[in-house]
């Protein structure tokens, strides 16, 4: 059953990393009048600042927030294995190499968004909207068009809503954007941009070397605007 | 990575939730030459006898097994909320009514597949199986093929084996097969049936009255096989 929150408003469940790209997907999500529903995973990254930030944010998004606590006992990422070296290499991404990188955690997408479609079926919210990327991002297979596409077909088939023919929406309003362009929508949106936080190596400060620190750089230096992380960071050197 | 387990057999990561379905399938697996890991899940089903039964099925059959835990903090299914009561209308289903029950646990088989699937690429297998039956079942749109065909295509589209075209192979050998043939399988497969639980109200002996004791029953009838479980029963009264 599809039902309308307080106020009259649709229900969304939104994916919130506690990064740029999910900050901006759920100020984003705000602004097209849903009401929202923040969903964040505990799931043994070694980046467990971010639960923080995705914390922060949600409050000051006013919307409520689950952290769902899930594991990969068997890891196979550098996310998940603090004995592997994160990789550290982004010029090579700037000569356009395009291999998928071992930060990569097999099927995490689609389990964050099958929690994410079971909450709302649960909920009765009628989308689902996940901050993908695929332009300036580290290549993960489960971040491009063609997966999301298939996946909506899943939903399709195999949930209560979907065969009742009201399935729940999966929704990417940032898979085409460029960094800068996600920076400056965020910018529009008033995204709290200093609650957020991108770097995967779970220091205190951002690393500025692993692949989300390069991409967020980037996007902040292409759009013209200051990175409040960075500026932070210079002010305490 | 595809990778040779030692005595040159393939992998493969089975789904087992410790009911009759899950441990035949689990036996068939063997016995096509795969080398299994078995999955099982603790997600605050109120049958959680069956974690315990799946744990010695496993043993049995010699297999390496992990139990992940996941949480479903907005519950929404009578298997997750103790004050929901359970549905006990098996006859409505002997008149062919086929409407989804409320112990429907939203996006629950697409989550457990994309966490085999995420075990599967970590340990180099080929295959995950899941023993999903769309013939005596309780209408859970996620045991139908039309679920599996578009399951898959979401591996091929978002996983590293699926992009580099060896995607992992989504097996559902029940899907099409009767209780009782089920029930007849396993026995030529010398599945320990009375090490399986089905029953869903998490009591110290099967309820026979919920919808997974109705199944149980029917396949052991209609395969003409006396229940290890329901032996063990009589001999108690």
């Amino acid at each position: 059953m599809k039902s309308k929150r307080a106020g009259g408003k649709p229900g969304a469940v939104v994916l919130l990393s506690g990064g740029l790209d999910s900050a901006t997907t759920l100020y984003d999500a705000v602004r097209k009048g849903y009401a929202c529903t923040c969903l964040s995973f505990d799931y043994g990254q070694r980046h467990r600042r971010e639960m923080l930030a995705a914390q922060r944010i949600a409050k000051a998004a006013r919307c409520r927030h689950y952290t769902v606590r899930i594991q990969f006992p068997w890891k196979g990422s550098s996310l998940l294995d603090r004995s592997m070296r994160l990789p550290r290499d982004p010029s090579a991404r700037r000569r356009g190499k395009r291999s998928i990188p071992d930060t990569y955690v097999s099927g995490r997408n689609i389990i964050f968004l099958s929690f994410a479609v079971s909450c709302a079926e649960a909920i009765g919210a009628e989308a689902v909207f996940i901050g993908a990327n695929a332009v300036d991002y580290s290549g993960y297979p489960d971040c491009r068009p063609a997966f999301y596409a298939a996946y909506r077909q899943a939903v399709r088939r195999g949930t209560r809503c979907g065969v009742e023919k009201r399935p729940v929406r999966i929704l990417t309003p940032l898979i085409g954007m460029t960094k800068a362009e996600i920076v400056k929508l965020g910018c529009r949106l008033n995204v709290p941009f200093e609650l957020t936080w991108s770097c995967y190596a779970g220091g205190s400060q951002p690393c500025n070397s692993c692949d989300s620190c390069f991409y967020r750089r980037k996007g902040f230096e292409e759009a013209g605007v200051a990175d409040p992380l960075e500026r932070g960071r210079k002010a305490r050197l």
